[in-house]
């Protein structure tokens, strides 16, 4: 039995003061005002000046993950380490069948990549390359394998789904209350720009976010909302970067879709001239979508602190500046896109959103609401007894700054350098093990896959605690 | 030198009691109170107890049209002959540039099919089906021709056209002032959903709403105003239908996009449960998009009288129920879509809304807004002095039954057998002559070409009459 | 005492079965399920199937006036006796200060008009029109003698007052809880639109309304709600005719604006198409506002019916079309404005209103805010024990045709010819006197002066009845 | 040929990291990426750090303007000069048709005072005081001089046209595609006020103020915005201040229309308390309108962000506080209305702005939009090969203070004395002629007259950069 003493508890019913008992993989118990007696424990944490957390949950991740060209310099092993340090407990990555692939093999090859290395826990979403009567039989074949949020693109070639198909996909997933994450961007539009621009003499890394206006994402939500709409199923809007796109969810939300809304850090910290750094530094920040232009990222600002964004991820997907990013020097397309952040979503959102969010909003964004929406509440995302021993205790009184120099994401850079930080997890429990200290690892390695059942729950907003 | 005396003139400035003076093609005078004296004019036509319109313009028609399977059932000689029975002098039809051919080519084909045997004047939008650096050469040759206006397609595998090359259409018009009329359906979706309709059984005309959901409309009308938007262009959106569709329209106002939009008598009257009349009489009413939900009527018919919808067209594209719609028995696919309209437009319109709609509604819905919009006025679309003498003397106590018996369409149905009528056109001219009286016509072929410049000219509202 | 027995009481608390007990010129009682006996009562009326309402209240009459040109047809004998055959047992006329007069002396010479000649009850508005500091020292006096409304123009040279004046007005009639009731119409854009219409050769009563475009009145409007903002002084909006205006209304009470709206039936039965009847008969509407059109119509109809207007009056201002309206034969603009209702409005609205208000509404609009506004409330506009004895007895079931033949207005027509009305007074009690039977004066003339305290109370919504 | 080397060019299409060419008093070309070889150029600038935008365009300025008691301090030399030294290459002045003089006249006047003086480019816009059948027939010399820009006033007694004149004026140069530019507040209020503030004892500066609450201006706005819909011709409001305004604004945009708006640095800087000031330093920021309420500040700030204002300009309209403002000691009065800006704003905007707007933000306000509206083109307002060679090369890493120590206007203060300003033009060229380096002047004085055509051209609203 472990004792994490003297802490702010952020439990489903709000803040509370008290001590937290693991036992073993589980949380034994939530003790307002603390044990009477520490006697009996085999070990105590202290945790006062700190806010104890649910594990935080990034469920937007690709680790260990082949692009056609690179593979991404974060696997599955240093990964959910550095997610880890940084305080978040439990990825949900996209396992992908690729075109001639099937989804069993997929999920059995990220099996092969992920088990027996992490020190966070890992679920898996299916990205779905190809659509057909046989790929189609494999569904449930995925739900009982705990497989139960999947994926479609509407750009890139080798990804995406016509829109007939996509609404078959949604029609199929729908009854076992599945839900469908959207890579929301025309393709059309974005191969025929991303054409014009660099016959237009732009090569550099500034002609990434100019090949993929605002309305290039904006059109492809309102398009999903349509499809969600005619289908009746659940979605997930992943990395919304856009107002013009968050308008189309508010207007289908006003319909009665029935939609979630993820966004990452990104969004919500860089703009576009980030692109005009000197010596292709640019190149640091080509993810797709792109970050945006001041205004979209106030609106985006507002959209979370006013409960319109669902969840919090980081589209982590990692590549090297030096050999791998650098590819593309000369013509921005061959830039592979991406960048890293699961380690360090935690320490920017509660630096930047302080003075605006409360620890339940924090709770709510980065582990409960990611819990319910993929079908992992109340196991995760609860502080609860009978809940998973996955714990952060956070101090928000530590100041640092984000660097390459301290970081443990396997990659030459960070988006975030020179950030200056406000707060640090003093202990992170993964299934009741200590699995970092103050921002370093232990070594241990508890991460286990997570089967995740259907995501019925519905998510919470900021409209208060919920009721003891 | 013609008067058209003692009528109720619908001038810009309001109604006003009076004559009206033609001479040769054009309006010589509008004399408030009338004339002084009734000697020295050549023919005298009492327009006591009417009122006095400028001729109205049907901007939507397919005359004289070769869809693959069957020629369209009315001529350009027939059917602008039965428009100027029901008072309309001016149809602007679509000629198409099928794949394989040029614009040019196309509309010297229609000028064959029209020149020389219409009753009523035409003018020529261009439907583009096939875009690349030739067709995108040949824009400019048709704004020289009076050509402002062109058309895309999201729907039908032969016309439609991906949304970067409808983007292009759009950067290419814009310039001159050219406005794109689209045809909002999501091919994608309603391909699949007639083959899931026909598989599941349903073989009937019912088959055809059904797979055509109102979503399909609205997606496509939604993608359109994100083009707009993108190009900066103004577009049309013809024979809009749905509740849905209209809410995209109206998100898309808001935010600045040069949106018009058309809709047609079917989708203020008719409702999808015509398609269940017995004997395959249903396949009547085979149009796309076909006619909708009550729900949707209501909706249209406030948008009407609220201003939203800016023009009233037809979309005529008449097939014979015997011969041609009832190629499709057993298979709904394969009816001919498309129906009359073009003879008994204002009849149901004036009679629907006599009660919410004034005469300057009608004159700005039927006349003066095609003819801004599309580039005619103030040549056409007004009453006053220069103007081209196109008018429809209309009396609105006369009290009539709607019926193929009676009809000047040659084709063997109306889709209003039996409406009640109120009110019918007493006299009407083109360029100055006498087409058509108390509905029957006299013979004449006064129609000519109607070159048509750019349509800068804004759309009026509803917020009441012109300054004299 | 009098018994009204066996009637529909509509009470404060909602309509209840019962009977009504009048003692001298006061309700002596409201008796749910009727008296135990009806001896000793010296008179039974029988209002079996009728509603029993608080006598219905015309808060905007012009009885005996003088425009510079004429007197108004109906004198005070002549108005009040027609408006009790209609149900109407008080109006509130509008004295004015005509410019080089004063208020006391205006008020003196109405009380010389009306005093001993009136059926119904009848108090005053005073308008002002002329402001300096003189009359300015009169506002005590008035509140005094029980005129605690006032009123203004934006239009008409001899009334109207500008802007800085209007606004000492409002903060000068404010301290003692006055309202100002203002004309709203831009005199300057009328007059020089009057003189363009003219000179652009119409002269008929058509010109009426194409010179007064609902501009002019929104405009109005607009600049009342900043002056009443800035005073913050409450407003009544009188004789709302346009869509734009309410707009411009709503607006300001979304701001918190202290604005009343009061409309009247023309503005909700007449479209100015009735400007284009023959042999000068459009002469009949000429009135400022005039009818507007048939959008502006339905947009009044449902905002009396949403509540979003207040009271409901005539703006009773009659000229005879022979003799009078006719001097405008050959120029619209020497036609006397107005028009005669006093009489026909309860029967008109409850017919046109019978199936979208029910009995709360129709004594709302009609008695009890206009006696809330005005400051008659609790006097007036409810019945209830101690309030006086105004009763209108409404059989619903009486059908009749509204004519200049049967109307006891002094005038020699009716805007409402040939209107086919359901439901007449069966009797009306002024002061507790029987003033009209069945639509016929009895002789009666038990009218009186009705001294007005300052009308702080609000008025009703349509929210339902007040709790008993 | 000149070289602007490896800066970040803001063009239509976004940022791009590259190298201008200049040729002569044109754009050569955009060379994303920069020249192959700096070989064969006469001059190389180098834009390394620096954001290369196309010349600031201010088109607000008084200058060299006589009021009736006092010149301007600024000359068209002085101000053009400090205009090019802050950033601004481009000024369109108000000249004035005094009553008594006609436009011709007043044109020909302002170009006497302006020709071979000037540092910057200038336009004028056509103040009208004065509107008859005279004035009338001079609108289409104004076109043909390049004056499509004029303005009327609200206020002011020797300079406000009554509404019916103004609605006129709309009439009259809505054909031609002009633009009015309306002075919004109620002069009728404004006179009254300042007497009674005065008479209330209040003779400071802080009378200017409380005489103009922002109804004053809110409600002449609004009456613009009616005006501007009867006409159907665009306005502009200039020097927005409110918030009432802007709502005002917006409910006419809803209604489609057709207004553009401008504000000014000093709403969005400063608010009413800087007339308490002591020593009557106030007397600096007596303009008009005056600054505001903090909350007006605020919403102002946000509608700058949104995209709601259009643009920015300053109404430079400077007076010496010792000698011409001192003036009003002990009436405010007579303080000489107007302020300094025309050298300040690019640096007080985009230090303020630096987190909420992008470089392509900067350029819309400041740049593009007032090319756009005032039909400069695509010759100004354009980053692009072919438009002018004014250019603005901005390098934001420059810290310091604005003082009237350091300033080049030729008057006794700033309003924003000791304001920290981040970022500074190193070069401003001028019809490709360095005018002004590390904000100082040159010497040179290339500016030239910009005849300007219709501003038919939509602006920019902040949706993303235009498609390469």
């Amino acid at each position: 039995m472990k004792l994490i003493a003297d802490g702010i508890l952020v439990t489903p019913a709000g803040p509370v003061r008290g001590d937290l008992v693991l036992d073993g993989g589980s949380i034994a118990d939530v003790v307002p005002g603390g044990v009477a007696s520490r006697d009996g424990f085999d070990e105590v944490y202290d945790a006062s000046g700190c806010y104890v957390y649910p594990g935080f949950i990034d469920a937007h991740t690709h680790m260990q993950c082949w692009t056609g060209m690179d593979w991404t310099a974060d696997s599955f092993e240093t990964g959910t380490r550095a997610a880890a340090c940084g305080g978040t407990t439990t990825i949900v990555d996209y396992a992908t069948q690729d075109r001639g692939t099937t989804m069993p093999d997929a999920l059995a090859e990220w099996h092969r990549r992920a088990d027996g290395t992490c020190t966070a826990n890992y679920g898996f979403h299916m990205a779905i390359a190809e659509w057909n009567n046989e790929t189609k039989a494999d569904i449930p074949a995925m739900f009982d394998a705990g497989v139960t949020s999947f994926k479609t693109y509407f750009a890139y070639d080798h990804l995406r789904l016509p829109d007939d198909q996509m609404l078959d996909v949604l029609e199929t997933i729908r009854p076992g209350g599945g839900i469908l994450c959207v890579h929301c961007e025309n393709g059309d539009l974005v191969d025929s720009l991303q054409r014009r621009v660099f016959d237009a003499g732009v090569t550099g890394p500034e002609g990434h976010p100019m090949s993929r206006p605002a309305i290039c994402e904006a059109e492809a939500i309102s398009r999903l909302m349509y499809l969600a709409e005619l289908s009746g199923a659940r979605v997930n809007v992943v990395h919304l970067s856009t107002a013009l796109g968050l308008e189309a969810v508010e207007a289908a939300k006003a319909r009665g879709v029935d939609v979630c809304v993820e966004s990452c850090p990104q969004y919500l910290i860089l703009d576009d001239t980030c692109f005009l750094e000197p010596d292709f530094q640019g190149a640091k920040y080509v993810m797709s979508p792109p970050p945006r232009k001041p205004h979209d990222r106030s609106v985006l600002q507002d959209a979370l602190v006013d409960g319109s964004i669902d969840t919090l991820a980081t589209d982590h997907c990692s590549f090297n500046l030096f050999g791998q990013k650098d590819r593309g020097v000369g013509d921005f397309r061959k830039i592979p896109n991406g960048g890293p952040g699961v380690e360090h979503r935690p320490a920017l959102i509660q630096t930047l959103f302080a003075d605006e969010l409360g620890p339940e909003d924090f709770c709510r964004l980065m582990s409960e609401n990611p819990a319910r929406v993929f079908g992992m509440y109340p196991e995760k995302g609860r502080l609860a007894a009978g809940s998973d021993a996955d714990v952060c205790v956070w101090d928000p009184s530590v100041a640092w700054t984000i660097s390459v120099k301290n970081q443990h994401q396997a990659v030459d850079y960070t988006p975030y350098e020179g950030f200056e930080a406000r707060g640090m997890p003093r202990y992170v429990f993964v299934n009741g093990e200590l699995a970092a200290e103050n921002g370093e690892p232990t070594g241990a390695k508890p991460g286990r896959y997570v089967p995740r059942h259907a995501g019925c729950e519905p998510r919470r907003v900021d409209d208060g605690p919920e009721v003891p």
